[in-house]
């Protein structure tokens, strides 16, 4: 169709395209709204859209981003339908500043999928942190765990056929559905709190399987809006925060020399000077980790080939419902 | 503990009491900010609080609701404790306006606390609504219904005990507990939002199960905020909303005489004037029922003989959490 | 330019015109998301756009509005450039569910230009009413009263341009500018939002000056989401609310009979009898008023004509920027 | 009165004291609920207050606020009085996650109070950034802008109330007030946005009246949280932010060893360094800024000597508001 909206060829490109998350799970872009431009518009208050260079743009964006001036990132908008586990889906809700429509397990009978992990993913309880993943366990284990998820899932199933179909309230009928089973919303959500959510959610310590959800939607971010996600990465996913203690450390040993930095000869701030600088043990780890290396950083580019029509998840969705004949 | 602060006799009297909601949830006001007397005092942006009457701040009240002046009241906040079924827990946090912190899964082991519905709220699908539920159901099958949960959820909690023994990540062991497994957490919320959450919760076209938490909440709110729990139960929970079609029907069949109102004579509104007066038969159905009679009114009064302190469920749920000796 | 995003042509054809208010005001609708049909795509959480009928789009969008399932509609969003004098912005800014970007008088030199009512819009305190205006006022004391603001405004502005020029920081130049100079901002609302406020600010008891500006996002919302705009008129704009004391009046005045309704023979309700239901006096009156008369309602439609283009206003302020010779 | 709910004597000691804020300004702590235990235990989501040692609660809150998880910090809440300049509430409403009642100008006759500026506060435009103050300037330019403030409010001023003598509508009476005009009212915010707030306005870029605001309610939170307030100073206030670019010059610069950290002998990263990891030249001396020295850091202790009564306040307020005899 013609419009006289600003649009963006990179997201045009994806727009409609169901990207598979999980063993059942999607990400689709539906529609958008603004790119860079429109933040700079916005932060500018300018009339229309101008003869600004991007180089310009690039650089009002990434102070604007430095700066935490954040309400012209605002003025963009995502819209996406997603389909995920409700355990994906309860940690999701949690970023209230977002528009959400979910199916209705009142309204409508529910596709009867659930997610299963895949072996590399069924891992220990975390020993360094007190929630979160550690190492990998044994196959044989998988093995088992896989056979007791199938055992639970189909008595859960059998149930909710044989409640419906006895014309129990589905509201009721759905009760005993396990954490795993699939469900699906549109969620439409602003730039900067698109952001936020996945400086939450792409991180290291988030949950796997939200985590591949978030990786899906910065890859569609960054065709919408390339140089906020550049400023994103560099200054939140791959920048990091220090507190006064930490950067009074830095300060004994870095020296500003006119406009050159110089490792101060011969310095060195050992365990106990961390201490009296009011660091935890737990957070002079947390120090040594963030000055030993650069971390490699992931791309988020988007594999075109693994997308699908709507169709595609509309027709499994649809077979995944339970037949009612009314006993 | 002596405080300058607003308090109020009747909330005090309350405050920290566990009050049992369905077979293993609860609901306790921990924390409350205010009155009705705050609410006038934000009304007007006066210093203090001073010789006004009960009178002049039920009037004041009242005209800020039936105007739809909301702000006044969000300065008023209650702090509650709540324990409910997961499936209640996802209609609950549609309403994004409060503040919530509930168990974590991934850090905590869960107590496999379920919720099994009363014999009479075994109901079948509405008929006349497309959600919700309609007649009871039969003894007999309420009977099997039950053998068929305790099956499901049996074999769920073994199979939860069993990952955890083998030190799978806990996030994920938890990912088919089913959907009425107790979850519990903070919710922190104002007036104004806590008054639309219980016109849309404690309405009947609610699911009966977050119908009993928002009962509980209405009658701690009667003792927070006495004269805007009045003005809500007046003006929203026993008023109607009007449309154009709707409001033109009744000028049709009432005269407005002096400061009287009066039948006008011989006036019928049948229901081809109904149609023209753009009302789907839908609309016509609901008209006819909001004038047919007057709704006998809950008083929303709590029992304090069924409240326990906090320590009561402490035990229940601790105990309910199962012993790892890790293999 | 091509889009694979849903478009609008009645909302394509004014993107990006100017439209006036009050005297040197405009409203520009610069993007929008979504209409009708995508409200309806996220009720049903539905796989893109079907083969529903306009009919049945309609029904499902004045279901929704009814029982105020509002969720639907915040999938459709409008991005609007505008500006208004500072006393309308602070009204406005009341409504804290969209997102804005204001010109800065801390970083930019404003525009010097003022807002003067005309002369019918001079209105005495409402007598009835504690705040908004009455009867017209003399068109004598209308001449004394612009020859009075042109005397504030012209050595306020002089006030401004002395400090700029001696490099005083604009943050504190602009101190003494009146609360009737324009200021401008991008706004963007979704569509529940955008209902709210239209309904509190195209209101009658709204200040004149912000239901001008209600006015004509009003008409472009009509262009957006026709029937959405049409489901508010009919629901809220000439709706109304009755409370539990309004309701068994009627029901005393009016009967069921089957399909119909009847005035009651001979029943009357009157002065003494509203009360006794609860009324107070001025709950009467309101009763009274919206039993008496249709009002006539406003069609809302934009005069195309009376459309600028963004330059045209870009110029305006740019010209009353006062110029800066530091001395 | 006595309550049983949480209280916190620091907190109890400042209530309903009003403190004065530039020259007719103030903020009144009038409720609080919760402290820094109230966080901790929404953390946990425990049962009552336990006996948990000081500590611990120090140990939690810090980890909390150095992973960003905020949300046990919206379980404390304070409401505040206020009176400000009317451009310092502009900026100050543009934090939208708050409830506020401000006195209605169409409603009341306002206090004609206007703030002025002391002498060392009237600086030049920012020459290094584009927005804020910079230099001094002489006092001979001070007494000139005196004098021309005073004239411009005492006209503004004699036009309100010939107006409102005239019985001119007050909310069109008032538009002729300059931006330096006291308003006031009441606020109530979370515990984490009020950091949120305190980071944005208490920060040297903010405008230095909005900073007076923010330094008196940094005291009072400190008094409400101490350990909240103590971790925002450590990590927030007196922290940094390090994009990429940053920190990989300065893991050119400092050795990871063992539990030590070592400047890198003879390491130097000069200005085509910095540059070649993306810095731009108005980045660098960000950094250079960041590691030069300690900023000494404000302790935002209250000085209870200056607090006054609300009556006082209350009786200056009524005192400024003019005399109308209508004519």
């Amino acid at each position: 169709m013609e419009t006289r909206r600003p649009t963006n060829p990179a997201a045009e490109e994806i727009l409609g395209l169901y990207f598979p998350v999980l063993d059942h799970g999607f990400v689709a872009l539906v529609d958008y709204m603004g790119s860079d431009e429109d933040v700079e518009r916005a932060a500018r208050v300018s009339y229309g859209y101008g003869t600004r260079r991007t180089s310009e743009t690039r650089g009002l964006i990434r102070y604007l981003r430095r700066h935490r001036h954040t309400t012209p990132s605002e003025m963009v908008e995502l819209k996406l339908h997603c389909a995920m586990p409700i355990f994906v889906a309860r940690q999701w809700i949690r970023h209230r500043t977002a528009n959400l429509n979910e199916v209705s397990g009142r309204y409508s009978l529910l596709p009867l999928l659930f997610y299963r992990p895949e072996p590399q993913h069924l891992q220990a309880q975390s020993a360094t942190n007190r929630q979160g993943r550690g190492a990998e366990l044994p196959r044989a284990l998988y093995a088992e765990a896989v056979e007791r998820w199938e055992r639970v899932r189909r008595l859960a199933a059998e149930h909710y056929e044989w409640l419906v179909q006895r014309d129990v309230a589905r509201e009721l009928a759905r009760i005993d559905l396990p954490l795993s089973t699939y469900t699906q919303w549109y969620w439409k959500i602003d730039l900067h709190n698109l952001l936020h959510f996945l400086s939450v959610r792409a991180d290291p310590h988030a949950q796997y399987e939200i985590r591949a959800f978030a990786r899906v939607m910065a890859g569609m971010l960054k065709r919408v809006a390339p140089l906020s996600f550049e400023a994103w990465v560099d200054y939140e996913l791959t920048g990091t925060h220090l507190s006064r203690g930490e950067l009074d450390a830095l300060r004994r040993l870095v020296v500003v020399a006119g406009r050159d930095l110089e490792a101060r000869p011969g310095a060195r701030v050992g365990a106990e000077e961390l201490a009296a600088l009011g660091l935890s043990k737990r957070e002079v780890d947390e120090l040594l980790a963030k000055l030993a290396s650069t971390p490699a950083a992931d791309d988020f580019d988007l594999d075109l080939s693994t997308a699908r029509p709507a169709e595609h998840f509309a027709r499994l969705m649809e077979a995944a419902v339970p037949r009612v004949d009314r006993k």
